[in-house]
């Protein structure tokens, strides 16, 4: 598998329906259109002050993350976004 | 719900009144026009030094924030903003 | 009323009085001209170190201020800028 | 050999086999294309806070790196890269 | 009188005279003229990692500062210049 | 002899031959050519968080160092540069 | 005298003899050309973490420092130039 390093997480990209009960989704085009994606894996930490702390965000999270985010890697077959923590806006919970 | 991460804020925006008792809101052309809206979730907490503490916003605050910040994000067919707390400028008490 | 965040301050903006008893005020084109306000609400504190102190301003300070700085807001008919500590040069004593 | 210093590593690049059996490599041209290599040294370590900490990669690690970075050195007729731990992406384990 | 607020003082500028027994004064012109003037107020201090630290200059003073820096400010028909300390290159003492 | 300050040291640049048992030496024109010297000279330190520490290299050490780093010095009819340390790459051990 | 603030210098120019043994000096052009000084007044101090601790530099100290480095002065009839000690190369011992 891929370990991330430090501060960065292994996302699947996850492609959104954008048809929803209230119509199209339409941002305002004056704002940056985040992406939705699954967590895979997270890096050792990040740093704050002395000291090194757990990431907020754990394998298995759907997270919202800013479009223009991150580096593409293909490992067997599947493509993957490796991320760094603060790149990601938020976690949608089931 | 959308839970979002570290020192950021989801909050909903709100469409301000033009027209009040005095008239018109005209603000000075060279300075920038600030936004309303309502707090409805916040992060675990900013870094200040070695530590990670808590946000000086809560759910249900009624916010001002600079107009061009944040990332708009769709869910349940309801639009919301997501922004850090450092674009927020101030809490309008009822 | 609105309560400024962190480390900011609402203020309302002083007309200053052009002509003094010297004549009029004239400054020199190569430096930025200030401009006057009244402290109405100061922000719970900036960031020193590790730790959150109190602002050196106070709700009620006269204070100078950086001409360009700061968010112009509406409230209640009345006009504020919302301006950082750090934008303040100085408090003019009575 | 080459002992890199502080938070670098010294590793040989990997070409990458480009066909897998889910066909050819072919990441979006808006986002950066790494590159993976193995690990043959590390630096002491890196600095958090007030301490120096060891790397989070360590010899014999096959990583993936950011694209551009890094400065190519040749010794004893071999090439090799000398990067800083911060270019790292992630460990790709075996 | 005005106070300056944190790293800032306040100072009255001081003409020097250009003709010294040696000549004219005369920089090279690769390089920034500076100004001197003399130190009125001073602010409650600086940010020396976790604490705040007087400053190291006192009202009286007289301070050679870098010549674009500052605010202008005019208070009871006098001219003042609001500086931060790190503006200050040297007092010349008496 | 030249004493650098801090994190600075002295070396002298040596001329590698360019031609080795594979032959020669033909850096990829997108990345930077590096050079080896010779340090001559320490300075005192590095800061680390609150402390100066020891730098990781010593008078004696062949380095490989980043082309363009460094300011050039002659002293008694010879050449030296002076870097700081974090312009060195990394240690070439015999 | 100058009293240099904080982390600053106060050095006296010296005119390098351009011909040595070797012959003259004649760096390549690629680099910045330095030029030698005599420290004739100190700072207090510089900030490390959270203390200020003294310079490394003393009065009477001959050094090299970057050539557009600095601020000139004229005092009785003398010109000085004002330093950062971070642009002081090195100290050169007799």
């Amino acid at each position: 598998m891929i370990k991330p390093i430090g501060d960065r997480v292994v996302i699947k990209v996850v492609e959104r329906e954008e048809k929803t009960a209230s119509g199209l989704f339409l941002p305002d085009t004056a704002k940056e259109k985040p992406q939705e994606g699954e967590v895979v894996a997270v890096g050792t930490g990040k740093v704050v002050g002395n000291a090194i702390v757990a990431l907020d965000v754990n394998a298995g999270d759907r997270i919202i993350f800013s479009k223009y985010a991150g580096t593409e890697v293909k490992y067997d077959g599947v493509e993957y976004l490796i991320l760094r923590e603060s790149d990601i806006l938020a976690i949608v919970e089931k």
